[in-house]
């Protein structure tokens, strides 16, 4: 690998400066990104390998990021377990017929990546020979109760309603879907490794919806599965549960991810000093919003985000995917600013 | 007072069980709401005195809480300042001309609540005088911050993508703002009081959307300043800003509250042990997904809840607003496990 500084940031190598991608980063603050969906909409790139390759490498040169990750949805695995999926402009994704009983849990069919995730797992083998070994590549998948939650509510949900309902009236059924979700993320990260992903990152991106207790029911133990299957194959996973800061050492101990995302929200030296413990590398956590600022505040806050993660262990990124109306050359700043390395040798 | 557990509560005062409300009581779980709502739009109901009593006492007879909160809604203050409030069914609150430059806020109206919420304060009036000391009666506000993101945003946001713009480009234009909305809200709480509020609440709903040194910078302030105008008064004030968890100790010592709301992503052991510091009164905290449960689990997680805040300077409450399709005989069961007082003489 040319680039391999992602890697070693994972392995907890001394590196000469933090790796550097962004969450959302193949996407619509692009202007080549927004050429592209003029002409074709989100499900069609999803499922067109080389399109979704493109759009996948598209901000290793427009922005010039340490790693690339394939373009590709978390709602792929209720759509492939037989609930469509469908994404309209301003509405956010839904997933047809909601789980509404546990009749609809066991009417879901077997996650079969290979068979139903083809076109998503061509463009993960032809975005890594696109790379050709000079940047690496991520895959993702969503969490167990993240997709469980999307796929009792329909869609996207402020206060998870229908899903706390679920739980409090049919636990059972929850967690035998919990169950069929942590299988299908983890075999979902494996194709994809295996297709050529050489990170993968599960996006837990509900987490912070449950408390302490339901969060050790509901979504730790399936969490900590997701993250088994691949770990098991040496390939370092990353997990990612915005608004769950509280629980940042739970996490740690129970998945014994090689990597935790850190969301704005929880303030590095923070994250740090918990963590400690653990043999864990860092991800974050400048919020997208300063990506806002004008570029020397950018580059100040970019700095003072890198002194405080400190010379070790750091993959800088942002806390919440980039927004889509973020000037290109902001991102940039931010990514020039972890460049300089502040505070590393 | 006839029934002054609440208000002891809030002195830290020896109680012989938890006073104990819901956010949400008067809303539509309640059949008699819903029966009103059939007849009147939610606008009607918020500006017809008579009726926002009556929405106000509903839950006073029929799930036997300890307190009455008056019917209305936090976005009365950018309505009064100018930005049209209107409730759609399905899509939430909408403020008409949302902010998108310093211009527009210093478009705004002075805030009046003489002239502008005369038919709001007449309801508060009535709603005392209908409690004829029986009960304690809680008024409200929006919190500073929570109120400015309403007001960039138009309405609720998932991302508060506009808004963070808005305090990144803006920043002096966001502090006027904030200011000016912190006066609004003390002001208000103050009117509310004037007019028959015992207890006053802040919503600082938003409060999770903002790392740490965000929060001190663009909230914190605020909510001190929100807070410090009835508090100076001798009205005891609740602060609830949900998913700021890991703000409680901050919230506590830069405010002086008489309470904090505790949401349900923090344990009560956890809230206990860091707010110990302070005289503070705790509020909270069962996930009101909880409440769909059966009955007999209702209650065991509200007694367990009782006991995890312990004897002394605790109001039981949700962690959030009661669901709207809460079994009305669930929320009877969480009122009558905590009126039990496990732990208390």
């Amino acid at each position: 690998m040319e680039n391999d500084l992602l890697l070693r940031a994972l392995r907890r190598e001394p590196v000469p400066r933090p790796p550097v991608w962004l969450m959302r980063q193949a996407g619509r603050y692009l202007p080549q990104y927004r050429a592209l969906r003029e002409r074709v909409d989100f499900m069609t790139l999803l499922r067109t390998p080389e399109l979704a390759v493109e759009v996948t490498l598209q901000p290793v040169e427009a922005v010039g990021v340490d790693a690339a990750i394939i373009f590709c949805d978390i709602l792929v695995i209720p759509d492939a377990m037989g609930m469509a999926l469908s994404v309209e402009e301003g509405t956010g994704p839904r997933l047809a017929n909601p789980i509404r009983s546990p009749g609809d849990v066991s009417r879901l069919r077997p996650f079969q990546p290979e068979v139903s995730l083809g076109a998503e797992l061509a463009a993960v083998r032809m975005a890594a020979e696109a790379l050709g070994g000079q940047l690496p590549l991520i895959g993702f998948a969503g969490g167990p109760w993240t997709l469980a939650s999307y796929m009792i509510e329909g869609g996207g949900t402020r206060d998870f309603r229908r899903v706390k309902r679920f739980l409090a009236e049919q636990p059972a059924a929850a967690h035998h879907l919990l169950g069929l979700l942590a299988e299908a993320a983890g075999d979902w990260l494996v194709a994809q490794a295996d297709a050529g992903a050489n990170v993968v990152q599960l996006f837990e991106s509900w987490g912070g919806a449950l408390g302490p207790r339901d969060f050790s029911s509901f979504v730790l133990p399936y969490l900590a599965r997701a993250v088994a299957a691949p770990a098991a194959r040496g390939v370092p996973v990353i997990v990612f549960a915005p608004g769950a800061g509280w629980a940042l050492e739970a996490i740690a101990e129970t998945t014994g991810a090689a990597a935790l995302g850190i969301d704005s929200a929880t303030a590095p030296e923070n994250a740090r000093r918990r963590l400690a413990p653990y043999a864990v590398t860092l991800q974050g956590n400048l919020d997208p919003g300063w990506l806002y600022a004008p570029p020397a505040t950018v580059r100040e806050r970019t700095r003072e985000m890198v002194a405080a993660f400190g010379p070790r262990a750091y993959i800088a990124n942002l806390g919440h995917g980039v927004f889509r109306d973020t000037p290109v050359g902001h991102v940039r700043a931010f990514v020039e600013a972890v460049r300089e390395g502040v505070g590393y040798e």
